[in-house]
């Protein structure tokens, strides 16, 4: 069934669909990259928001994005459905083209899976498997003292559509307002060139998706870099519709949102000042901001991010970010 | 956390848990195999008869089956944990434990993993990457007609342990009847060594693992492989529990367990008859029977498989075997 529904092909898979395993051929000298993630019902989404043609993109996208965090190129990927009884086939029909068309447009072959019966919630589990050179991955632990932080595209308006979405439980999904930050939310799109392009340029010191905040992932950065840093809020890139969403409601889209909101799935990485030119040369060229938000600091024993407001004084915060257990 | 618990090291692995993905170096030449499995419990297992221990050391040798199926070798996995609210910590570190013995047991090293919160249900998924030579890699499109067909171990003891384990609902796992098969069922060892000195001296023609019965996964071998098959019904192994099981409730340990029972996650293999002394002499050195139980046959359009009773006349069949969905 699902190898009728994958047609593309990858001349490194030498068997895909049909056997026990997947089989690939490997290159000696090249990094193997894999990741695994896992969305459940009810905990990652809810099936009244998000149409199965979604849920299906969203799955495989978010695993691309961690392949993009390593600047690796994806080769193929395995799915696990855990479907709950009654499901209709159309459902399952839009999830698997949903699939599909990110991994089209990723050149990310399907190359195994299966399907089983869930009770209460359904699951997607998806596996992806991809490559780098071996020097030119980029790890979380590489940022250096002084090193700029940079995110990519805009923070925030995931958490903003998420909220959209929760608090207009039952509306058909093209009235729900804020549009632009529940697409963000409900499509990612894994920022898959920017990482190879800031991997071959050797641009990135240190690199990682963004799913769960800004803040608390830095912190995973800094933590694995034993390094600290600081962020300037009101430099954290937004869209235009979480600005208006600030203005309208006094809310501060920078502090409720772009700094602690999860599932942006945009990149954060280091690079040394010297290179600020270079990667504006890169933005241009990829059309996708790269927005230096904070700087890296020596190793600290507590606090290791600090976040500085508009006057340049430290916050207090609450809390980091986004945690789902 | 998990880095913690797992020591095991891997040199193949260059990063393994705290990035966005593991990384690790490729053979060229080599091929490497991917599978993914994922238990959801009220369909795969029930948590009032499955110790987390043996759930973790389960959930990793199904996967691990896969790959012996392949005549491969493990080399790491990835593994996601959805876990229902109030999951106490004795679990969540039992579980890992038996994930952690089956990897130490089988050199597969934990490579990469996440944890989410669950609703209602808790699942395991599993993600095993492991490799063989290309040229050996043991496919189940292979089996010719004439070859004869092979099970190892003994098949229908799974059922057998689940069907105790449901019909003695709430009695402590040591107080349930029919230990082995309740052992077979719950802790199932994957038949790496088997799968690959029958890849190594390339007996095998076809292979697969026996996930879902004898009859039906035979069924899947020849559709890849474009025959049909015979089954002797009573040549088919079983253990000495079975038997007197069968013997005490006069059902057919055959045709109700051996045939089509689920989970014995043994090896189902083809080999040309000349080989059947030196498949016996493997047998012997594994310590691990080897039984021939049927032949593979011409294409045929329908009635893929045959099975033939004790007086050799082809039996009517309801079902061929165990389907989760």
């Amino acid at each position: 069934m699902l190898a009728e529904r994958f047609g593309g092909r990858n001349s490194r898979l030498l068997k895909g669909i049909g056997d026990d395993t997947s089989v690939s051929s490997q290159k000696g000298g090249a990094a193997l990259l894999a990741t695994t993630d896992i969305l459940i019902e009810n905990t990652h989404f809810k099936r009244a928001y998000i149409p199965p043609y979604l849920l299906g993109r969203k799955a495989l996208s978010i695993s691309l994005s961690d392949i993009a965090a390593m600047g690796g190129e994806p080769l193929f990927f395995l799915v696990s459905l855990a479907l709950t009884p009654g499901t209709p086939k159309k459902f399952i029909d839009e999830l698997y083209r949903g699939l599909g068309d990110v991994a089209r447009e990723t050149g990310c072959v399907l190359a195994g899976g299966n399907t089983a019966k869930a009770g209460m919630e359904m699951t997607v589990s998806t596996t992806v498997i991809g490559e780098a050179p071996v020097k030119r991955v980029v790890y979380r632990k590489g940022a250096a003292a002084g090193d700029l932080v940079f995110v990519t595209g805009t923070v925030g308006g995931s958490a903003l559509g998420l909220k959209a979405l929760l608090s207009h439980d039952g509306l058909a999904l093209k009235r729900v307002p804020w549009k632009d930050s529940v697409k963000k939310h409900l499509d990612p799109a894994p920022r898959l060139k920017a990482g190879q392009a800031l991997a071959k340029a050797e641009l990135a010191t240190a690199m990682m998706d963004i799913s769960d905040g800004v803040a608390l992932d830095l912190k995973r950065m800094c933590i694995e870099s034993r390094r600290s840093a600081v962020v300037y809020l009101s430099s954290l890139p937004i869209s235009d519709e979480l600005k208006a969403y600030g203005e309208k409601t006094g809310k501060s889209p920078f502090l409720d949102f772009a700094l602690t909101g999860g599932e942006d799935y945009e990149l954060l990485f280091t690079s040394p000042e010297k290179n600020l030119r270079k990667i504006s040369a890169l933005s241009r060229k990829l059309n996708l901001p790269m927005t230096p938000v904070g700087r890296i600091m020596g190793r600290k024993k507590d606090r290791v991010i600090t976040v500085l407001d508009e006057d340049g004084e430290p916050m207090e915060l609450k809390k980091l970010g986004f945690e789902h257990f």
